[in-house]
Order: C-alpha cells, then structure tokens, then sequence
C-alpha cells in the first residue's frame, strides 16, 4: 500500500467524458490498495474565459478579486471529480484551500504556501476516501482565496505530497511524457524514461510547459517523486528523480526554447562603476526579472552596451522605467527586441564532458545563425538567436547531440 | 442616508456589459448618500450548466458535492461586480459565504440560514465601502458550502437587509414588477404597483417566478420592504409591503400557474387509520414535500385512492420511496402523471368576497377543462389540470376576473 497523489490538468478534465476517464485512473489505484490524493485543475478553457472577464474590466485589477474569480474554476471540477468517483462506488470528498486549508502569503496572483494543515485529510484518507483537493488555490491570512500562479495546480500537488508523505506525486497532462525536445516541432524527439530534478527545473525555466519551475523546485527540496504521465494512454511517463537514481547519464538530455523572452539594448551607457546596479536595481523593484545579462565594451572606451533579456510581456513596462531615467541612465539610446528566442541545450552530463557548448556554437554556426547573448551555467547553455531560425537551430541542434530518434 | 441592500438576479448580471449597467445602479444609490449591499446571482446560465455536468453524472448526487460546484457562479459574479465598482472609482470587496460567514444548518441544495454575523460588513459600510455578497450560498456547521436553493440569491438578500436593518431591499430582475398574469403568456397582463407580503406568498408559491416563497416569508416576518424592478429602465417597480399600505384592494390580484409539478396517485390503499401518515411519513422522511392531496372513497368500500402532487423533480425519487414501501402500503397500483399544470388565483380581496371559487370553476368548466384536484386557503384557489390547457385556461381567468389591461 503506498500514497498516491495524481494531479489532472485541465485537458485532462477537459469535460465530463474526461473528468470519468481521470476519476477511473483514480479507482485503479485506490483497487490496488493505494491511499490516494486527486489535485484537479480547471476544465479546460474555464480559467482563460474568467481571466477574460477581469481583463475586460480593466488591466490594473484588484488581484484578491481576480484570485476570487479565477479559483472558481478549480473549485467547479473537484466537486465534480468527487460526485464522479462516488458514482463508481468510490468515496470521495472535494477539499477546498480554506477547508483544508492550505494556508498561503497574502501575494494574490502568485501566492506561496506556508503551511497545509493535512491531519483531517490523512485521516480521511487513512479511512478509504479519496480526498479530492482543488488546484491552484489557497488561503490568506485574512480569510481571501489566494491563487498560486500559472501552474498553480502542480504546486498543490506537489506540496500536498510532500505534506503527506506520498510516495509519487503523478502529474497527468496531455503529453507522455518529457521529450528531449518540443515533438510538435522534432518529430524525432525521443521520450525520456527518467529525468533529474536539476535538468528538469533546467527544462522547465528554459521553456518546457510540461512541468512549471516552482513545483519542481518544489519537489526537488522535499524529494518528492514526481511522474509526468498522459491521461489518455497507459504508457509510463518520464520520472522525475534524483541524480543518483537516472543510471544512465546522457550528456545532453534535451533542446529547449523560449519565445516567451525580448530583448533591450541600452547603447552607449557610460562605463562606470554601480552602472549595472542602476539599471537593474529599478526593474527589480518594478518587479521585472532579468534573465541574460551582457555588457559590451565600446568602440570609445568610455562607455559601454548593455544587453538584457526581460519576459516579453514586461517589455513595454521596462522601457517605461528605463526610459523615465534616461536622465540618470545617460545612455544613447534604448533599442527593445521582441523577435528574439532562446534555445537551450540541458544535461547533467555536461559536468563531466567538455565541449558540449563549443558543439552548439558551431552547430549554430555552420547553420549561418548569429548569437546574440550567451548564457551559461553548470547543466545548461543557453544563446539568444534571432526568432526566425528557432525551428531551424533545434532541429540542428537534436541531431548534433545524437538526440533523434532510431 | 440610508441602507439599501440590491439584488441583482442572473440575467441582470448575464455579461460584463450587464453587469456595468448594474454597478451603476449601486454607484448611483451610494453617490446619493446610502449604504449598498450588493447580492449577486450567477451569470444567466452559468448555474444551469453546472447543474447539468452534476445531473451528467447521475441522478442521486451528494448534495455537498453538488453545493460546491454550482455556488462557484456567484463566486464568480461577485468577485467580477466588485471588479466592475472599483474599475468606477466605487470602493468595494466581495464576500463569499464563509468569509462573512453567513451560517445556515447542513441541508445541503436548500439549506436554511441560522444566522448572519453581520459586524464587519456594518463596520466596511460605514466606511464607505459597498460590500458584494456572492448570492445563493451559505456555510454549513463543518464548514462546507451550502446554497439555499433556487431563489436563493433572493433569500441572502432579505436576510442580509433584515440582519443589517436595510431600509429596502431591491430586487433587481429582467421584468418591471408583478404582474396580474405571466406577461409572457397573457399579453394583457397589467404591472401591480403594490402587492401585500400574503399575496405575492402565494404567487411565488402557486408559479409567480418574479419571487420566491421563502424569501418572501423572510421579508414579511422581518417587515422587510421588498421592491421587485427591473435592471433594465427606470420605471417604479412593484412594492411588496404590509396589507394596511395597499389601498386599494382588488379581489382577485393575479393568476398563476406551475408546471413544476406532478401527480402521483395511489390506487386501492386499504383505507384504515393511519395509513395518509405511512404514505406521507416516509415522504417527508427524505425531504419530499407534498402538496395538493386528495383522497378518493374507493367503489369496494374498504380501499381509497390517494392522489397527490409533488415537485416534477422529485417524481423518480417520491416513486422510489413509495415501491420500497409496496408490501407495507399494500396498494393496488402507482400511476405517476407529470404532464398536469397547477393554475391559481390569489387575492386577500377574497376574503370579504364569496364567489371567487365558484367563478373559476365555472369558466374552466365552460372551456371543457377538466378538474383534478382543487386547494384552497383564505386568499387562494387552486386547481389542478391537463398540462396543455395552461394557456387556455389562464386567458380565460384572466378575463373572467377583470385582469385584462383597459
């Protein structure tokens, strides 16, 4: 007898055909002897249509009222996953954030948990009831629904795992799995059967939607075990585990890439100390990320280029702070770009071989595409490249690293 | 200054464009001045497509279950009217259910409210803020969520107006008032600009569907000032207020008519004492209320026939009680009928005017409509007939009684 949580994404509750076809993996696993915990995220579509009516009232809304209408969605498919699963004979209850709780900050939108009270729910499960939870919500400290981001529903799961101990967290979706590249775009893109927590957090902030950054972060630090199924086949998925478990190391495991970045070049910045912490402490306190950072020097020596990547949706709000200290900044001119992407190749092995970034250049190269920013770390190297060439640098680059399938 | 609670009702709320329009009525009554509450229903619609994904999965659902998914419509509308009267410069915070909390017992699908702790919602009006209630929902003693049943966005607003002594309490519809007849059916039907707490009981009860009976009866225990208007032009609506404030007393003030229910009768029950209470008994015992009831001497003597109705959507569960109880009842036969229409005049004038009765069974027997069964009480007459005479047998009362607009 183990301690199963699934989480089923919104194509996997697409509709009520759906939701019956979750709930029957759900009593699989309880008629195996298993205990076990049902996130569910939104049917399908339901939370962009809610996140369209508060967009239609206004862009600067009030975010405890857009977490308020937007939880609905969630709050509507456990019920439903419950009444399913009672109707095959197995006992199930919907659990709400404030029910359980699953107590969070007050930062709507993008709320963190802190503590998920699991006694009552442990001891259903301790009794035979599949506890069904609702994703992507929690609780404030003053009583508000809270909601937990894009990808929300997957955080639940994991932290609900990691509360109870569960011995796999199961992250149903509508691929099989993690592939060594987008198979939309890489026919050849092979399945991956084990994957480690690091590369997968490489994946998933280098632009993989399979998994979000935060829930495998997540899972990484309380060592929950995470599996990435497909709820509409029966083949195993890709496990998410520690370095030590995955025997045989690829050097590299996968190709990504992220159109969801844009790029701004401040021209001749003058060349003096504190320049960089001029320019990036006012985004920071804007709340904009900064992801690659160069800094060129220039043809005068006296002052320099600086380049940056922001996500695209920033854009025009970091040209607004920047361009407010024009004055203080002293630079040329701002030049934003938004027709860029970044690719990115990942793999644990990249430790112990060299050369794996010195491959990409040239593979990059010899295709007679320009880099404009590179970024590097100890599994990962990342470059920026021109938007157009994104079909064609990954497909150079899965066939470089031998990733094709036979 | 005063306290005024708005209801709006589904179709008033049906977009974002309706729900603009309503947020400017609340705008308007608070830049004059008053204290707003805001009730909300769920957007038009969007209640009956959640009730039919839960009667998807089957008929005998868990009522808590089916609670927390359909309460998500008003979660929903009210986070987005609250949205709507900030988005217009007007201070306001939605409140669901469990955040006020408005408690009520653990009848789930039509629970009853026990009690409103209305100390902080007085404290934000105070201060100036219009406080958004989600319509329909309570929280039950374990902390779920309850709804009150259908009309039930009306019961949360009488509640409220009579726990925080409103004024008035405005109910905002997709009709101006109440009308003599269904407007939709009768085109002479004539808008009544006052109608007493009794009479407009015993419309909602008898088929008016501009109120419901409970909220009603809440509003006249608590002399609350019902006004039934339309979110939809200027004019007065009709007030619903204490019978010594209408002056002038018609005798009869409106037909109505139900297709909501259905006839079950019970052929050769021995007839012995105590045998209406084993059939009603057990009835009751799960929640199925009975109305019109008429018991028939049998031709042998020693047995009776039963007939009595129910709510349409009770019917299979009313069978399934009275089958379990075959041996015990030791009746002949069980013939359900849902294909009947209850049609009813209402008038307090009735009480000092003798005749009403005799004068609708008259002009149903001149139009060859058969009678079922009849019911009355001191300011009703009710009958029950062929479900396809409705319309017929409403045009002939209207005009019998003098309802028809000059």
């Amino acid at each position: 007898m183990a301690r199963i949580v699934q989480k089923f994404g919104g194509t996997s509750v697409a509709d009520m055909d759906h939701i019956r076809n979750a709930a029957l993996r759900t009593k699989a696993e309880r008629d195996a002897g298993n205990e076990v915990v049902v996130v569910v995220s939104a049917m399908s579509g339901v939370t962009n249509r809610l996140v369209d009516y508060v967009n239609s009232i206004g862009s600067l809304h009030d975010a405890s009222e857009y977490d308020t209408v937007v939880s609905s969605g969630e709050q509507i498919s456990s019920g439903l996953m419950a009444l399913t699963l009672q109707d095959m004979g197995v006992p199930a209850r919907s659990w709400l954030s404030w029910q359980i709780p699953i107590e969070t900050d007050a930062t709507h939108g993008k709320a963190r948990i802190r503590r998920i009270v699991a006694d009552e729910i442990a001891k259903r499960l301790g009794e035979g009831e599949v506890v069904v939870v609702a994703g992507f919500q929690g609780v404030s400290p003053d009583n508000r629904i809270t909601t937990l981001g894009r990808g929300g529903s997957d955080i639940s799961a994991v932290a609900l795992a990691a509360a109870l101990e569960a011995e796999r967290c199961d992250i149903y979706t509508d691929v099989d799995g993690v592939y060594t590249c987008d198979p939309r775009i890489i026919a050849s893109a092979r399945k991956l059967d084990k994957i480690t927590y690091e590369e997968m957090l490489e994946m998933a902030s280098l632009g993989s939607k399979v998994l979000q950054t935060r829930s495998v972060e997540m899972a990484m630090n309380h060592r929950v075990c995470l599996q990435v199924r497909s709820s509409f086949d029966e083949s195993p998925g890709t496990l998410v585990v520690d370095e030590d478990e995955v025997v045989e190391k690829e050097v590299v495991s996968g190709v990504t890439y992220s159109r969801d970045e844009a790029k701004i070049t401040l021209v001749k910045v003058p060349d003096r100390p504190g320049v960089a912490a001029s320019i990036f402490g006012p985004l920071a306190d804007a709340n904009i990320n900064v992801d690659m950072i160069v800094q060129n020097v220039s043809d005068d020596g006296a002052s320099t280029d600086v380049t940056f990547t922001v996500v695209k949706d920033d854009l025009d709000r970091a040209k607004v702070v920047l361009e407010e200290r024009r004055d203080e900044l002293a630079y040329a001119e701002l030049v934003p770009d938004p027709n860029v992407a970044k690719i990115s190749v990942i793999g644990v092995g990249m430790r112990s071989h060299v050369g794996v970034a010195q491959q990409m250049f040239s593979t990059l190269a010899e295709n007679g595409i320009n880099i404009q920013v590179i970024s590097t770390s100890e599994i990962k190297v990342s470059v920026l490249i021109e938007e157009k060439f994104t079909e064609q640098a990954l497909c150079a680059l899965h066939t470089a690293y031998d990733l094709d399938a036979a």
